[in-house]
């Protein structure tokens, strides 16, 4: 109240951030935090990638006279791609991102068979195709080159362990920095892997 | 009636399509070839392209218990980028698609100016973008190279026509063969201009 300029609501969003660890610890999400770097990514020119739209099945749209079209019945969609898209130094770029909150592995779960035939076909291609996951306990990030996750995917089909375990990921994963224009800076890894 | 397997109807179909020019004269859109297109190259692992679902703004969502979630209130968004892109040859691949009456022109209002500014990015960045329009009058698909259209875009801008003729595609831009799997085989003309 008494601020119209919505100034202590920000100062009080500011205060709750201090004493964390960074910035990242604010409550954002992972997806937050790839558009915000996304959009960074596009304004300063480096890179053209975005999260494609929520796959929605559209039941019944009413048409108001004067005003926009709403939609009144729709459905979500399974996605039979990846999330993100996009073009950086004349490749391909293609990758799915995930949260989770498990503290010693990540459940392959998370991935549907879909987007895995997906990925192998990028990586066939020739496009440059990872994964992105955030274990939030220890808010830690990592890239994951599609091989590697293809790899665990056949183990698992071929009756293997049905996770990735956070030591392998530490080892055979990248860490992807901090930044605060960048939050998830995940073009470094590329970078320093194809580049 | 009396045909279980649905024969009758398909026969009706394809009787509709006789004494037409060619098969995709059944009254298929655009869009529709496109995707059927797509979908061809996908299985035939030649290319993997998609088009992007609908930009939708989810405004209330109803969860029924026991039920999948309904979307009860939604707005279609206007698409920043364009519909279509994907991976061909290690190369990426970014188009629009566009549908015309018009006998003379292709009136450059059928495309927004945050569609301009993509394709002009992914231009710069090593994409091969392209714009793919019908004349559906003549049954007439053709490529016009983001370039192209970029110029007469700039053109306008500065004032001139706001469309490019009808007689301008036809000498700039190529012509998409129409073929029975591949309906608008739009990487025929890649292959031609890239490879």
């Amino acid at each position: 109240m008494n601020y119209p300029n919505g100034k202590k609501a920000v100062l009080h969003q500011e205060a709750k951030g201090q004493g964390k660890q960074n910035y990242s610890n604010r409550g954002m999400t992972l997806e937050e935090d790839i558009n915000h770097t996304n959009a960074y990514y596009l304004t300063s020119d480096k890179a053209i990638i975005h999260k494609k739209p929520t796959p929605v099945q559209i039941v019944n749209v009413h048409y108001p006279k004067r005003s926009a079209a709403v939609i009144t019945e729709g459905y979500f969609k399974q996605a039979s791609t990846t999330d993100y898209n996009g073009i950086y130094r004349n490749r391909y770029i293609d990758f799915e991102a995930k949260e989770t909150r498990n503290k010693t592995l990540f459940p392959l779960s998370n991935i549907h068979e879909h987007q895995i035939e997906h990925m192998e076909s990028i990586v066939n291609h020739g496009g440059i195709c990872f994964l992105i996951v955030r274990f939030t306990a220890f808010n830690e990030t990592y890239y994951i080159k599609a091989e590697t996750l293809l790899s665990y995917w056949k183990d698992k089909l071929n009756g293997g362990r049905k996770s990735i375990p956070y030591s392998a990921i530490k080892q055979e994963g990248y860490q992807i920095p901090f930044q605060y224009q960048a939050r998830v800076d995940y073009l470094k890894v590329i970078d320093k892997l194809y580049f």
